[in-house]
């Protein structure tokens, strides 16, 4: 945080003898007013906090929480740079109608601001920096001991992804049947909880994590409810009015860090204590509560939610098939009109289940068909272990090949077009994607060719091109020489004039990027 | 109609004095009530008609309209046989309050009833009489002459549709500018109109089509509003009032069509005249104007309608591409949860135009990519004419190859599980569908196989099964001697015990159907 000059400070408390002077924090950073208040009763219940922060016409309404031991918090995300000023109500005269002053400074390096949705179908940060989502999944991983959570931090920042989904319950099922070091509710493990009193040293480590991921550029899916409890601790399966008020609590807690996402379940209809209506009212409660408007989304078994819904932001999807070939994905686009992402493509590993085998080459696969489609794809890998620690539920380390080609995928996606990869001609070509007239992705997938006339879906009378090959698994980008004009070949589609072939190695899943001399006017 | 006895009729008449008793009509008939009234001013808009029919505790309230010449009619479609009491109201003396009664018989052969969804992604008609849709396109059919006409319904009576898509309005577009014999307004063509007077002898003469379609067991897919127009009339930019009436008046003639389906509109996004707030005030009126729930859908250009509307009975979706190749279809079954109709797959033909063009086999092999993801397509031809009778416009005679194999695909729906043909295993198998146990239908596209051992996705412990092979293209069945018994081969999938392979032929184009010896307990 910024200090203020001394005399700015005296100036502020003496012109506002009744305001107490915050401090700064930057912009999309996480401010925290702390307040002492009661302990009597239950305070996760009875005592009502919030704040206001204004600036000018602009206000946003945080809920406070009760962070144990008489310490009341409420925190701040500020969406602009400035001068803010809050004022807290409660149903408590201590907590009630405190004011105050903030400064938001400019965010400092690699604070870009929180996601938001861009071009209908893609992502960028609050800035403006294009964000192209490159996720992978480790469920369980902040209910571990230490050393394995530091050790996947770890792994994350020397790793190609800039999304996690993660639990914020921890997960009891196969590989991962073993108590977790913290529990989220006061009470006696495994199944005796008084959901009216959280366990604050919970969500600190949940927050401290989020926290390391917000600062090493990772996004954090936040998995509100799932079904891997069985009822074991009986997380899935809370009444109604506890799983509001265990919504609006993480969301008090953890809505002013800029790197949350908000999943409200993963596999939602695997949940099969609740009905149509119970989600209808935790989207609300979720969507309300959220002053940001994080990214907001829920996640399928076999039963796709209505993604149509304008307050999720983007289809978050289990669909595996979709991305196993052309043609697929980006069907959709077309019925929802918003960023598909598919969340769980099935994972990379040796797992007896059919979900938990792919072999590395179709995870890459995958990852490119989604790329092509105009869509997201996010990663996961199951791979058994000795130790049982996997890395999609438990984290740790990677094991598998799929995460450096992913890499390279990812470079391709920065250095693509920044409103994303759109397909060129929907229901036409499958297999190119880009900017039409400035940037064509052309993707070959399990076809081995040997050579390409480069042939691409457009109107324009001609279209100069340079034109690299890439070899996906390989990871290898190779120019070629000189440029390549394009002429019309009949109502739809440019072809090579001359029709040179481009030499390919004979190999599956290639691609050939072309990029226009001089960008289209 | 049933005579009824002269005695009875004395008593009603004597019973009820006020009552006029109207006859008889068949179940799902179309019942007519006659009355005289105004001629002056402008009865289509100032004279309100309506009657009750009353059964018990059921009611229908349908709409009656100006057939010109100071005729009035009311009709109705009993969905019950039985005593119909009815009672007209109007805000004119002479036709309000008017009461009678009918008998609904029992319906004759081939009157199965209206059509409606089943087993949420299949049709049946409402005396449970599965409806396996197997449509084609004339648009403007029934703007033809008259012998253009005739020559229209005979191919339709020789050929295996049972669903047409046909437009209210003329059409204006390529391979069609010209003036039709009728127009549905009292005007000057081709733009001076008064849109508050109707033509009924442009009315009179669509149900006479509709009526016919409706004797040869034919759906009549009837489309309300379509862009092919450009302004010439200006049927497609008529102020919204207009469009309203419209479509009431259009509901209130042909709503007792047991065979009728409402299209709201081709294309709606190329209408570009309208907005989003149109077409959801279109909807809205078109669904509270049917008192029958008669099948509902709007189909699109590039642009998706959001097809989760409720009111949307099934998904009427243009998009070639997605029965083009296997694990597409059906990704709309999931988002849509209702039928899924690919009204347009583009056309079997010869047209510049790529949506025109093509190959007999790519049509036939679009029905079969449709079917095996349990959903439907239609069926359109665009071969160029001297005499530019295009059947996908004008109607006439078919000259394409896919009609014969698509009726060839017919009987294999009928011969199909009751409840339609349902994937067997969502997402991991996009080659089977059928149902669990009892049928299995296995199509494999354009490859070329020349042998085949039975594997077909379940858990059973044991399934025994007869076998066929069926070539979609040269239309022939071709039993398997003997009995195929299948074991598990993993968690997944079973397979034949002893893996004795089917020989096949080594063309594109076949499919094998799997039936259980004795149905699954």
């Amino acid at each position: 945080m910024r200090r203020l000059p001394t005399t700015f400070l005296l100036a502020v408390v003496f012109l506002l003898p009744s305001a107490a002077l915050a401090g700064a924090v930057e912009q999309w950073g996480t401010f925290e007013l702390t307040l002492k208040g009661p302990v009597d009763g239950n305070p996760f219940t009875e005592v009502e906090l919030a704040a206001t922060f204004t600036q000018g016409t602009q206000s946003v309404h945080a809920a406070g929480f009760y962070d144990g031991e008489g310490v009341y918090r409420v925190r701040f995300m500020p969406p602009t740079v400035g001068e803010w000023a809050y004022r807290t109500a409660s149903n408590r005269k201590e907590l009630d109608a405190q004011t105050g002053t903030l400064i938001a400074d400019k965010p400092t390096a690699g604070n870009y601001g929180p996601v938001r949705v861009r071009n209908t179908y893609h992502f960028a940060h609050a800035d403006g920096t294009p964000h192209a989502s490159v996720g992978t999944t480790c469920y369980a991983w902040t209910h571990q001991p230490e050393k394995l959570e530091e050790q996947t931090l770890a792994t994350l920042k020397a790793g190609p992804f800039n999304k996690i989904r993660m639990c914020v319950f921890p997960k009891w099922y196969a590989f991962n049947r073993s108590e977790p070091p913290r529990y989220p509710f006061a009470g006696t493990p495994p199944n005796r909880w008084d959901f009216t009193r959280f366990d604050p040293a919970f969500f600190r480590h949940l927050e401290h994590r989020v926290g390391q991921l917000r600062d090493l550029g990772i996004e954090a899916d936040l998995i509100l409810l799932h079904p891997y409890d069985e009822g074991h601790w009986g997380f899935d399966r809370m009444p109604a009015a506890g799983d509001d008020r265990y919504l609006r609590y993480v969301l008090a807690r953890l809505a002013a860090y800029r790197n949350v996402w908000w999943s409200l379940a993963n596999e939602f209809d695997f949940m099969k204590q609740k009905t149509d209506a119970d989600w209808e009212r935790i989207l609300k409660v979720v969507h309300e509560a959220d002053p940001y408007r994080h990214l907001l989304s829920i996640h399928n078994g076999t039963r796709l939610f209505n993604q149509t819904d304008p307050r999720l932001t983007h289809a978050s999807i289990q669909n595996g098939s979709a991305v196993a070939d052309f043609g697929r994905a980006g069907l959709y686009r077309d019925v929802y009109r918003k960023p598909i992402v598919f969340d769980e493509a099935k994972y990379e590993g040796d797992f007896g289940q059919r979900w938990g085998n792919l072999s590395a080459e179709e995870m890459v696969h995958r990852f490119w068909q989604g790329t092509i489609a105009g869509t997201y794809v996010g990663h996961g890998e199951t791979y058994r272990r000795p130790d049982e620690v996997v890395w999609w539920s438990r984290g740790g380390t990677l094991h598998g090949d799929s995460p450096k080609r992913i890499a390279f995928l990812r470079n391709v996606l920065a250095e693509g077009p920044a409103d994303g990869f759109d397909p060129i001609d929907k229901w036409q070509d499958d297999r190119t994607a880009g900017k039409a007239g400035e940037h064509y992705l052309v993707y070959f997938g399990k076809e081995r060719p040997t050579a390409w006339v480069p042939d691409l879906p457009g109107k324009q009378k001609s279209l100069t091109l340079t034109a690299e090959v890439l070899d996906t698994w390989n990871m290898t980008t190779t120019p070629v020489a000189g440029t390549i004009t394009l002429k019309p070949k009949d109502n739809y589609r440019l072809t090579a004039d001359p029709p040179t072939p481009i030499p390919l190695p004979g190999t599956p899943y290639l691609a050939v990027r072309l990029r226009a001399v001089a960008p289209k006017k």
